[in-house]
């Protein structure tokens, strides 16, 4: 196989530092505690190059010192731990049920993660706009009380988000044509740091990329649960966006024809068989009677309750749904070939019962020699998008850019 | 919207040399006629760094001085130009009815383009290995003779290739686990340049992305014609590989359940619907009973016929099968967002009457605000994926390393 990338741009010296600085923050974070030797041995820097950015490093207060030194031969050299205590990044989550919001600092310890439960879909775009700068608010003064430095936030939703962080269309939410950023940044009067919008695909699987079992893979999709299904797709290490940043449908793909009605307009879409609505109507008919659902939460345990007791019609039900869920992942194995595809929300909660089914399902169907891709559950929770936003909002300094706060 | 990508790798001062090398060949390809101060300007080096890379490049044989000079106040300044005619890539191609050869120099111009009528499929791996071979030797003689040099070569397959270059399967050949690089290297006996072997739908898509009107477009899909059907997707400007490089499955898409019969023992898979052998048994069934067809051009070049001539039967056969390959164009398009989805081989030729059913059938079903991405003919022909390999073939020398040879 060969390589047909386009040809890099020019590099300066300037980006070249900036590049430097991004491997020596890494390799901070991967290998620490480590030494300026080990940073020079691994990322192939000079020792002197290595020293004056580990000093611009500290003075940030991104990497720190520890008393620790290295039984070696020779000198003892000091070892360097990944600080970044100082700089947060906070990720928030429109889900069609809750706001969500996480703070996480650059060494990638968890500042907070809190929760409300919240009807997006019922609301509007205005009163939930008004809810998330709430939220947000909240989370900034309890960062900076502590003395830290919000760097970025990033809002995950559920739909289509375009590249000025509008959202033209989030179904699940009932939206159209929302310009979610701008009017963020408006609540939180321009809070002096970049206020971005993703979907929660996307987001989700940058979470995934980053943390939990999956981190590093360089092909690896998430499939996020709840109302609407959604495509985070990482190949070759990077985020797919396409052209105008709407990569990642997949929830309309036509899988039973003549199937459930789906909110689309159309029968059979993936959505209408496997997002949580569907799975919550077939799988406790009673339940669905009593109206719209907008928390799921009990119901997915129930159904869980119900799968562990043997239940035989929720099994029977789970393992078409897990078949179904198997014959989408097989599209989107033979398109992109990725080495995991995890699913999130209530497709990782059902995940048991679900998976066994889809990877029979998958194994059947792709042509592609085995070992086929795996089916996962993911580890993240539902807040896996909101952890994603929190992680992408610090993706500049990472990216080797010395904080400006 | 925001990037996540993957920190850089660290650069040394060798990797900005091979980067601002690779810039100026690429400016003054785009460019050229231009003056080593327009590249600075161009580029953002500084002049010194220019003159001491293009020095190199002269000296090389990749770019020359013409006589012109520009008309400017002061100095007059010399123009240059991309030389390169003294390295040639080849693209080889291994069709369900021909093969092909395609030579082309740096400069991007097409030094030679063989066809030889080959039915792959009916010989088996060993002979069509011994046959490519023999058309790579006299394509090899052509380009010495004429005191040039060879690259690389890449030959195109329609199926899945490994990291090895190796077929694990390839339906439209009836290949299966076929070493073919492996075994056109030892055909070629150890030729001295690289021979690789990539899917002819990468290829193709990498040649859109240099030849033709949709060059440097970032995203991008090419659909192959011919018995399979095949993705290669140019995603952000970078070739979508997957974690295995079996990238850009399409072909056996669920598009008509209970459709007729695939080659994979399901039913109703876009290939069963819209590859070539699907079209002429749809179209024009006497000739279908005359057995299995090995070159499809005379069969295509009558539907044409009976097309521009209104045949009510054949129009309306092709307005199905526009609706059904534009159904599968909705879900490339809700998953990848391309700005431009190009269809090749039989797909091309008929595309005055696919194109609009195909058309219609996106705008009804992609969720995205418009404009909804186009569908084009590919203006490349049946050679595109040999041109693409031929193009592969130098990328070692316009990633801005200098040819060894």
């Amino acid at each position: 196989m060969i390589s047909i990338d386009r040809p890099a741009r020019t590099a300066d010296l300037g980006d070249v530092r900036v590049a430097n600085r991004a491997a020596v923050l890494r390799h901070v974070r991967l290998h620490a505690p480590c030494s300026r030797a080990d940073l020079a041995a691994r990322t192939g820097l000079n020792k002197a190059t290595v020293s004056s950015l580990v000093g611009e490093l500290i003075e940030r207060g991104l990497v720190r010192e520890t008393g620790l030194t290295e039984n070696r031969v020779g000198r003892p050299a000091t070892m360097l731990v990944l600080d970044g205590s100082r700089y947060v990044g906070l990720g928030l989550r429109v889900g069609a049920d809750e706001l969500v919001v996480v703070a996480v600092d650059l060494a990638g310890e968890r500042f907070l993660t809190w929760r409300r439960a919240f009807a997006a879909a019922t609301v509007g775009p205005d009163e939930t706009v008004a809810a998330l700068a709430a939220l947000a608010r909240r989370a900034i003064g309890r960062v900076t009380g502590a003395g830290r430095t919000v760097l970025g936030l990033t809002v995950g939703v559920p739909g289509l988000v375009d590249a000025d962080g509008a959202v033209p269309a989030a179904p699940a939410l009932g939206w159209r044509n929302v310009p979610l950023a701008a009017a963020v940044r408006r609540a939180l009067r321009d809070p002096g740091f970049p206020v971005e919008v993703d979907t929660d695909a996307n987001l989700a699987v940058s979470a995934e990329l980053r943390h939990g079992p999956y981190a590093g893979t360089a092909d690896l999709v998430h499939l996020t649960g709840g109302p609407t299904i959604g495509a985070g797709v990482v190949s070759g290490g990077r985020l797919l966006r396409g052209g105008r940043g709407f990569a990642g449908g997949i929830g309309h793909l036509p899988v039973l024809p003549g199937g459930p009605a789906c909110g689309c307009g159309r029968r059979g879409c993936l959505a209408a068989l496997v997002g949580v609505d569907a799975v919550v109507r077939r799988l406790l008919p009673d339940t669905a009677q009593d109206g719209p659902v907008t928390d799921h939460l009990p119901e997915i345990e129930r159904i869980r309750a119900l799968a562990r007791a043997g239940d035989d019609p929720v099994r029977t039900g789970l393992t078409e749904i897990g078949r179904q869920l198997g014959q989408a992942v097989c599209v989107l194995v033979d398109l992109l070939d990725p080495e995991v595809v995890v699913v999130g929300g209530h497709l990782a909660a059902l995940a048991p019962w679900l998976l066994p089914a889809a990877h029979a399902e998958l194994a059947e169907r792709t042509l592609a020699p085995a070992p086929v891709a795996r089916i996962e559950a993911s580890t993240l929770g539902s807040e896996a998008s909101a952890l994603g936003g929190a992680t992408a909002a610090l993706a500049t300094v990472e990216a080797g850019h010395l904080p400006t706060a």
